[in-house]
């Protein structure tokens, strides 16, 4: 049996891995489908991760990540767990048809920013493009950037980034919003944002450095080509909440109505013995810092936990 | 008027700075009566801090941080700030006599484990005198240690070090503990733990290398000499909480009856405007990352509540 199974290696899945094993826990194992790293191996620049002074790719920061957090003992499996259930006191993982037993489970599987198909959305995806002010608005200090969206987050990220940048263009489809009225007052309020309704992002153009520019269409077919060097997408966030239900589609934790599960500080979830940490959490700040930061503290509540079964 | 105020300047403190002028918030204070870094510049060794590869002291670890937190506009003020109230929307924060006012504040003053006040735990503190077994347990794997206190805390850290060390000697001045029968019914039960009662460390000796043994007194004044690299002193912790109450000695938000704030996943305290990260909260688990991932946190936190209070 396992003392602990991990289920994704982003820095949240990675940190609780390190501190699981190098807090005693002797079989412990962390599944990944794909590479270590997670989402953020999709960005191009991280310059907020405290303690990474140099300014680096995703993909370069979260190469250093494994081997420091796997030189305790943690074992790594590529593969996809496909259902965490729980049996009395023993978790049944089922990884490759195969079911496993454990006596703590830690989900960090995170969530994915929806992409909204654009032609060119996949292309620049990192190099202008983005799902993420917080992370990467402050790369556009003093430019002009594009917000495609229409829902509180979209609103959210437009005014935030409105602080940053010189101007912002909110791209809409509709002329209504689905954000709460105080949200679209205050964008409308903001000077510096200019509101592109009944429009559509037909393009997002570039060179080998980037984004240069986005040509929108209005419902009457006419264009406009704004000229940015950058375009962040708000359409929605998928959270990868798979591995939390039953066969029947019920899930084994309470979530809330995103589908992301609820914690406490804990990172405790309504189920005794799983814990959650990372994007796939309630309120997650969706920064890789606070991710390893929950993947720290849901290891030391799951030793907790196990301790507390006893023998 | 300050758009935020930040007190205290170790890892979350730094964190909720850089977030907080990378997020484009214009005027933003942080205010540390000594140099940045924290509690952690106290450790000997870190190796758990993710992405932080080297095994380097937690002076050279926050040796860099204060450069890249604040190379976004943060501003660092050696004082000590003596008491924060709220007055309608406006915080007010008192510095060196002066009344400051401010928009919205984060208090990282973390908390200090108490010292048991033996003779040689000063002069050995970090080199082999702990308070902390998830930092520096590992360090003692396949060796064995002391560990000094009868609360929860000490049997739950003497339990956790049982796991990773070959030998635990627990000593206490008394021969009944005031933690949990549970607790004290599991540390019982465990074979690697030795309990030595009714007695006192009376000196921790060593060499220019550190710790190299505990001279222990029991309450017949009989000596032992337990030849151990390291002592775990667990003797209680002080939140460092005299800059939330009043000067009546009431507590502006939320406490809990270790005099830690009250906070949900968003650093928010019971009182709006005011957010708590790192050591002083509720739950916190003590190690930088997590500290980290809550400043961040705070800040953004921070962030929506100034936007709400609109222009």
């Amino acid at each position: 049996m396992l003392d602990l199974a991990i289920i994704g290696a982003g820095p949240a899945g990675l940190t609780a891995g390190m501190y699981a094993t190098r807090g005693g826990l002797k079989n412990v194992v962390m599944y990944e489908k794909a590479m270590p790293g997670g989402q953020i191996t999709l960005s191009s620049e991280i310059e907020n991760y405290p303690g990474q002074t140099e300014v680096v790719t995703g993909m370069d920061m979260m190469a250093k990540w494994p081997e420091q957090c796997m030189k305790f003992g943690l074992k790594q499996e590529m593969a996809e767990v496909s259902r965490v259930s729980k049996l009395g006191d023993k978790f049944i993982v089922e990884v490759n048809g195969e079911k496993l037993e454990a006596k703590a489970v830690i989900v960090c599987t995170g969530s994915n920013p929806r992409r909204s198909g654009v032609k060119g959305e996949d292309e620049f995806f990192g190099r202008g493009v983005s799902t993420c002010a917080t992370c990467d608005g402050f790369f556009y200090k003093g430019k002009e950037v594009v917000v495609l969206g229409g829902g509180d987050t979209a609103l959210e990220e437009a005014h935030y980034l409105a602080k940053i940048c010189t101007k912002v263009f909110l791209v809409h489809r509709r002329d209504t919003f689905r954000a709460s009225p105080v949200m679209v007052e205050k964008v409308k309020k903001t000077e510096n944002i200019e509101l592109v309704l009944n429009s559509q992002v037909k393009e997002i153009y570039g060179d080998a450095m980037g984004v240069t520019g986005v040509l929108v269409e209005d419902k009457d077919g006419k264009e406009r080509d704004i000229k940015v060097p950058g375009i962040f997408v708000f359409v929605g966030m998928n959270a990868n909440n798979e591995i939390l239900k039953t066969s029947d589609g019920e899930f084994i934790c309470e979530v809330n109505n995103q589908g992301q599960a609820i914690v406490d500080l804990n990172m405790k979830t309504s189920l005794p013995g799983l814990f959650v940490a990372g994007d796939l959490r309630t309120d997650a700040a969706r920064q890789v810092v606070c991710a390893a930061g929950d993947g720290a503290t849901a290891a030391l509540s799951a030793m907790s936990y196990i301790d507390s079964l006893g023998e």
